[in-house]
């Protein structure tokens, strides 16, 4: 079987085809074939053969070659666009010849081809096609781009579920080779998938915030100051200086809020350079960030956060169940469970779970990572739901500009969020008072001449004000029960991988 | 007078009030009310004079005051809630005490206060305030951030047209002192109005696209290797090696429609290690970028691109005329032209022009920017209108991946596009062919083994495409008619400015 790609088809049969994604270039494709017919004509090497072809209009260009599934007659292709992919039959008659069969044939995988063919229905459903229900009858096939003969990895395997095929010896595909690969790997029906609804994740995230009133700010990410102490941090030499690159944007919303603007959110890279090698850890990620001031109560900000989340849910869960069904083809998950409103547990209420489960840990411990899993296991089983917020976090396990709890001075209006047991959330109430701000970072040992401007920022009124910052990739790799970050960050960034 | 921001408002008569900003916050106003009450209470050094008060639990905590304007028996004040102010008045009566009037009028500018109040309706228009024909009478005030009394600028300075009261010596700010106290500069109605339309722009161009059936892509920042050749660039230390911030989205664009995704878009930071110390180079600026693949000529590209660039102008327009005059209001400005469908000029025809403007150029020589903005003015005059596309641009003067013109070559498939005679994007055709495009390297002289990458891209199937960069914040500069880059950059970074 060949897979291709499909610029465009044409005919006058549809009513069958559901795909606008076929659809729309219909218009476009006779014209795309009378250029590519010029082409065609230029191609010296081809012009003897077809010296006596009555469809020598019908196809072109091919130069590098290679065998494919021939039946004589006729051949079989796979034509793919996007996430979907149709079965192609050029067959002997009078719209094909033998010549035009053979050349068929021997179009190399993931080239590139225009396409004029008549959709039919076909009997028994075509299992290996997204298509199931239709093939094309070619009748036009021309070359627009050919893929060299030997891929580096083959489509096939890459989408192929772990384990399924083992016994017949077949391949399924690295994570370094999809990622040294990446332009191959991002054409699989699972890349598409997991692409698309990324992008779903953030105009959800966006629609849901504007709707709310909030402002789309855009931050510096080259920073003239660590402001959360130093470590982890990338050096930039900037001109006859250094500079750093930002961590968070979290300043900068802060900032804005000090400005007035009173709810902003912004969607962009933050930077960590934490030697961190695990499935959950980019050097580079998108940070999908949230601040705003609130009234009377940090929950105000909980609340904006959950039910954006919610929103978000309920969208990718209404929108992108073809995307959703597509992924759990290659990797099965459990859908995605939430409660509406949002569970919100404190802090207090985890240790004593976990405590129950057998985990040892001090009050002030903080949560660690299979604690974390843990937790999740035990909340799913008791409240039925793969997303939730744990309130209320020891303040020493917190940054020094949280907020102290007024009621109880070992822990803080900070909290987390979770998905499937793994935190994509950590927000908090922040200090706006620039007096206690200063006594936070004292007892920090934060050396206060390199956060001044930060202090400062709060020296002409701030509204109380609380946010959070949420990881993309990780939203998309848990939503979607997948298992390493890399596979929803399309070009992803570690200690080890700078490229492609 | 006095402006301080209003965190709420409550009352039973609010006809004449239509600012939604003021409203919303009713309901919490009374709630925060209490909530400073207890904090009032707290203010050992207020409790004694509050002893014989009878409006005692109106107002509280003021440490530092200021002399404010005082009519003894009542006070005004201004109340700011983003774009909107609105005049209080603090009247002696059975609502307010003598106290209680002293208390407001003492209230240092900037402060935030939670404000509760009933709207009057004015005989005389307030001609200083956005809410010309009310007033609120307040019946409690709360302090809740408290400004320091010295500002470093004042906002009525800040927003001051230029000239304007220049015969009182009244001061203007700076930029330096602006951009140097930004939370404050960004208080303003200008600055206001300003990130209001930039989130504006971003959110119609991402809508746009969407519509058109565009995938939001996500591309690094931090690179192995500078792709065009490695000028301008910045250098990062990464772990034990060191690696580059992107110029430009560009390569991971095109690998995303050699990936099939057909069409894509990206908004993020883009970086330029360029010495350039001009009203219109940032070494850091958002990039609104567009790559897709097309069918017959790039022209459809050209198409997609001036047609979202329309929607965006015409989205401004209709939903964004109170930013646009509140801005006019400080920076005074012809409205922003554009036809339909857009001009599209081609470069022999802007060289023709100039020329016959009495300007000497070769017919490949590069447009200097003085003469980009005579062309500017010469288009105006001509078509009237304020944004075009130059098209065909000589094949020398632009990078090596640009497809050069099949009918001459000596052009290429480029182009540029500009809003009020500057440069807003450079965009083309790429080459997608890896023979070609190797070519096009060795004859500009690039080490072809630092973008072996990028070439091998094209070697397994790529469709023809093309797209452009955006520079959103000339975007917005252009469009409202200003005059500095660093006005529609919240936090602007030049190679003289790294902070806040």
């Amino acid at each position: 079987m060949t897979k291709e790609e499909l610029q465009g088809a044409t005919e006058e049969e549809q009513q069958a085809q559901s795909k606008k994604a076929l659809k729309k270039q219909q218009k476009e494709a006779e014209k795309a074939a009378k250029k590519a017919e010029k082409q065609a004509k230029m191609a010296s090497e081809q012009q003897s053969a077809e010296e006596d072809d009555f469809a020598k209009d019908r196809y072109g260009v091919s130069a590098m070659v290679q065998s494919q599934q021939k039946l004589g007659k006729q051949c079989f292709l796979v034509l793919r666009q996007q996430q979907f992919n149709v079965q192609a039959l050029v067959a002997v008659g009078d719209r094909a010849s033998k010549q035009m069969v053979k050349f068929a044939a021997n179009i190399t995988k993931e080239s590139i081809v225009d396409v004029e063919a008549t959709v039919r229905k076909v009997e028994q459903k075509i299992e290996s096609c997204s298509q199931q229900d239709v093939e094309l009858h070619v009748e036009r096939i021309f070359v627009i781009s050919q893929a060299e003969p030997r891929l580096p990895l083959q489509l096939e395997d890459a989408v192929r579920p772990d384990g399924e095929g083992e016994e017949e010896g077949r391949a399924t595909v690295n994570q370094d080779t999809r990622l040294d690969n990446r332009v191959i790997d991002l054409r699989t029906t699972t890349s598409q998938a997991v692409f698309r609804l990324q992008s779903g994740v953030c105009q959800l995230f966006r629609d849901t915030l504007t709707k709310k009133g909030f402002v789309e700010i855009q931050t510096p990410k080259i920073i003239s100051a660590a402001s959360e102490g130093g470590a982890n941090v990338f050096t930039v030499s900037y001109f006859k200086t250094s500079a750093f690159l930002a961590q968070s944007p979290q300043l900068y919303k802060q900032m804005c809020i000090c400005a007035d603007f009173d709810k902003v959110f912004c969607v962009g890279p933050v930077f960590r350079a934490e030697d961190s090698n695990t499935h959950r850890h980019l050097t580079e990620f998108v940070g999908l960030d949230i601040e705003m001031a609130f009234n009377y109560h940090y929950h105000e900000v909980i609340d904006s956060i959950t039910d954006t989340m919610v929103q978000i849910f309920k969208g990718l869960r209404d929108n992108f169940q073809t995307e959703i069904q597509t992924v759990n083809k290659q990797f099965p998950s459990e859908p995605f469970k939430f409660l509406e409103p949002t569970l919100r547990l404190e802090y207090t209420e985890a240790v004593a779970m976990l405590r129950e489960a057998g985990v040892e840990m001090g009050d002030e411990d903080d949560l660690s990572t299979p604690n974390e899993k843990l937790l999740g296991r035990l909340v799913k089983e008791k409240y039925d739901t793969d997303f939730y917020v744990l309130d209320k976090y020891p303040l020493a396990v917190r940054p020094f500009y949280t907020m102290p709890d007024p009621s109880n001075p070992k822990y803080s209006n900070s909290y987390d969020m979770f998905m499937r047991g793994e935190e994509i959330l950590s927000g908090a109430q922040r200090v706006h008072d620039a007096q206690l701000l200063t006594e936070r970072a004292i007892h920090h040992q934060i050396d206060l001449e390199k956060i001044k401007a930060y202090i400062d920022s709060f020296r002409y009124g701030a509204p109380p004000h609380g946010g959070g910052g949420i990881g993309l990739e990780r939203v998309c790799m848990l939503y979607l029960g997948l298992h390493n970050v890399r596979q929803t960050s399309m070009f992803p960034r570690d200690p080890k991988r700078l490229t492609p």
